[in-house]
């Protein structure tokens, strides 16, 4: 509901609240330029990874001008935060409410083994800013998206009906899914994302014995 | 071979070094104190945890006065740190050439299973001093201890024969040996030690489909 439409039944514009009404058109444009923006940024970040992303090539990509990208975001970190926050949404919305596998039509342990790969592609798009961002030691776990991926697993591994500990092996399988185990992994050690997202396929088998 | 024993055959005291000859019988008093000490202070971290430890503690456990415990370690952050040095030690004996089910002798499953209560109790000994020392995220790989439990559980793995990625399996085992994490699920969630051997056992077995 508008305020405009809580306090003018028949759509005049209210006179003691101008700002109001006048924002509703503003607000609505700005929020789908702010999201054709995000889109562009994303598509540039799944093709060449955050580290190459510059507000030049935002613009370039949504066809507006550099202003406009500025203007939106601050600076080159402010579009890194927006970007995490409008893609951690998107990724939140494929498992929770998205189709299969990730979705709740798929089987709880076809859901669980596609999980580990949609969340490794997520933490490897963002992994400079969510590096830069990790907590300390102490608030590591209070974090809410880790708490939205411990609560997603324990579920799934309660439906499959593991036998075991869910808990606990919930916390291992989440331990996987860890920004500086992959940066580590793929930046120290050399493995590329595809062997990590086999790992947790054949690490999903095992901790649900199938 | 000590300084006397090189420059004087007779074992007389050699005239340009007697400061030398002085320290050998010494140190090795003073090495037989400090291990009589830090035997103490392990057993006294054993029973009541390291947060309760005082310098005044282990002076009575190992009846010498309180001055020559702050003699040796400085204050108590100097104690704690060569508690876990020491510890570190007799830890890494412990599966590196100690007796079975942690030794050479067992049977590699068997090894792997025990190594968790024995690592899970080591951390959880040292807990404060090793969550106050946690390394940030981009140096967290790179400790020395985290290194020979990472080389240990590789090679069990693969004598095991899992048919699996055992480089990322160990970093699963790994994972679960962690002092943040078994800070956070005994401190804030409210688990006991017994509960995390008993996983880590079952954990074993479902990595390795045993």
């Amino acid at each position: 509901m508008t305020p405009s439409a809580r306090l003018h039944d028949d759509g005049s514009e209210p006179r003691l609240l101008p700002l109001a009404t006048n924002q509703i058109p503003m607000r609505a444009d700005a929020a789908r330029n702010r999201a054709r923006l995000l889109e562009a940024a994303s598509r540039l970040v799944a093709e060449h990874g955050a580290e190459q992303l510059t507000m030049e090539a935002v613009a370039a990509a949504a066809s507006v001008g550099k202003g406009t990208v500025f203007r939106r975001f601050g600076d080159r970190t402010g579009l890194l935060m927006a970007l995490l926050d409008h893609s951690e949404r998107v990724y939140q919305e494929s498992f929770l409410s998205g189709p299969p596998p990730l979705g709740p039509a798929a089987p709880a342990l076809e859901r669980l083994s596609a999980f580990g790969g949609a969340t490794l592609r997520h933490l490897a798009a963002h992994r400079e800013l969510l590096l830069a961002a990790e907590p300390d030691p102490a608030r590591r776990y209070a974090a809410g998206p880790r708490n939205v991926r411990r609560i997603h697993i324990t579920t799934l591994l309660r439906e499959i009906g593991t036998g075991g500990d869910d808990e606990l092996l919930a916390e291992v399988l989440l331990g996987y899914l860890d920004v500086p185990l992959l940066n580590h992994l793929t930046r120290q050690r050399g493995m590329d994302l595809e062997r990590l997202e086999a790992g947790w396929r054949d690490l999903v088998a095992r901790i649900t014995r199938s």
